[in-house]
């Protein structure tokens, strides 16, 4: 019988710090080669489609995360775990919980890897559940002390900056633009569903860096070109994801996209002095859900024999 | 949070006419237009595939089976079934009842839609899952009195012949050849992994309908072409997946295939007299996982509430 997680069970167990170091590993992993993630794969219903991201991380596991474009507000995702050596399905969570957590925690590893090491300030751009998993992994991984908020809804932007208080214990506050937000700030999320730029370079201060979550493509994305030409590196958790966006990925030469595993390992260089400005492009590197599926159900299963 | 089943849930509230009724209904369903049932979709991972097969419902529901070809004995299946209406997940079956019982249960269909009104005996080629719920689903359908089971291992086809007795009440006997279990038979099962022949025409009584289980394809098939040859009819129970084939399916002519859902429906002729010998190719409706979890869950839903 397999462990059937829902979201309240994911929050309850899994930490942001626990969460940034599955997803370093997992970084590291597919920088290796050991976690294998082909692109999706879909069948077309009436009406929408149903959408499967696989992933293998050799002799451990392998499965994959489901879902649909019909556009349910509710719509439920799957994450499944099979064991590599039996075959046996060890855990399902049902929910939203592990895919937002887990790109909350890209980026968080984005933040570790990329940001000042004295990075105290963050601004976000965006109240919903991806800007949040954002903060919530930024600050298992810098000493955050103060937060600015900004989204279109003034109440929403509110209950955020509380939520990051009560929750966090991080002084934040709400906004009135996303200018207000990015300026002077160590750190910079951008985490919204707009198709036009929020974010203008000339808000962000040096040696700032950025972490974008959102709509990323030609004619489609929440930032502009500006902000990559003011990045002395632009990073990604997945090139191979990244450079088969369709329609591409708005980012000058792709060829400069460089690997947040390949940065993890050392294999290419990160940060190059505390005036740079840095990017992360978050796209999903395919297979993230179920690695983090994998350590919530170790937890789980530990805490169940404790 | 979604209803779990495990393979004793199934087997436990899944009888044999509830699941024939169903796939009746999933013929029609799909002969209509109303089951939508695209190609399988899969992603390549190292050392095997995960493989999806997706159906949908108009109004109803939409989900997806899951399976794997790393070749694990004990390797899981998923049934996923989300509701149309919002898109929660509504119940999910971990292992194999779900899929053999359906498989078993188009077969049912099968020999209720072509058999002779009047066939009472049943001879089984095969002992396995698959051969089982075969015999299951057609002792549903007809008033069977007396089977006859051969597969290579005499172990296999005793246990099999005992469990008929017990479970379905039948006079059941293990035979020592094919031959044997079908010669003279109303009703002939075939239901083995074998990629050579195993029914001969020769040992087809006149009237006999036959339902193949297995290999199906030109070069790898478990009958060869004198029992198609022999046949008046040959029905599928997706004349589109039949046709779809790599390497092609073992049959003279595709086009000379019959919907079995046609059928159903009177939209195509069935037997034509008690003499005719009858085919069903059985290839797996796609979405029919999704269509009978839909009903057994209904039923555990329904006992909860009684």
């Amino acid at each position: 019988m397999p462990l059937l997680l829902t979201d309240a069970d994911v929050a309850a167990r899994l930490d942001a710090a626990t969460a940034v170091a599955a997803m370093r590993d997992a970084l590291v992993a597919a920088h290796e080669g050991r976690l294998i993630a082909p692109p999706r794969a879909s069948a077309v219903l009436e009406g929408g489609r149903l959408v499967m991201t696989a992933g293998h991380l050799a002799d451990e596991w392998y499965g994959f995360r489901s879902y649909d474009t019909f556009g349910h507000a509710d719509g439920e995702q799957l994450v499944v775990l099979h064991d590599a050596c039996d075959g046996r399905i060890r855990a399902i969570a049902v929910g939203e919980e592990i895919g937002s957590r887990r790109t909350g925690a890209l980026g968080g590893a984005a933040v570790d890897l990329l940001a000042r090491p004295d990075a105290t300030t963050i601004g976000v751009i965006g109240s919903g559940r991806q800007a949040w998993t954002q903060l919530w992994a930024a600050a298992a991984v810098r000493p955050v002390r103060a937060v600015r908020v900004f989204s279109r809804s003034a109440a929403r932007r509110s209950a955020f900056a509380a939520r990051a208080r009560a929750e966090l214990g991080i002084a934040a506050t709400a906004v009135d633009s996303a200018a207000e937000a990015a300026r002077g700030q160590d750190v910079v999320i951008v985490a919204t569903t707009s198709e036009r730029p929020v974010l203008a370079a000339a808000d962000l201060a040096p040696g700032a860096h950025v972490n974008l979550v959102g709509f990323k493509q030609r004619g489609r994305a929440e930032f502009g070109s500006d902000v990559l030409a003011r990045a002395a590196l632009i990073a990604t958790d997945s090139p191979a994801q990244a450079v088969a966006y369709e329609p591409p990925l708005l980012c000058g030469n792709p060829a400069d996209l460089r690997s947040l595993g390949a940065v993890a390992v050392g294999a290419a260089p990160g940060r190059g002095s505390a005036e740079e400005v840095t990017v992360f492009l978050s796209v999903g590197l395919a297979g993230t859900e179920v690695f983090l599926l994998d350590r919530v159900a170790a937890l789980l299963t530990s805490a169940d024999v404790a």
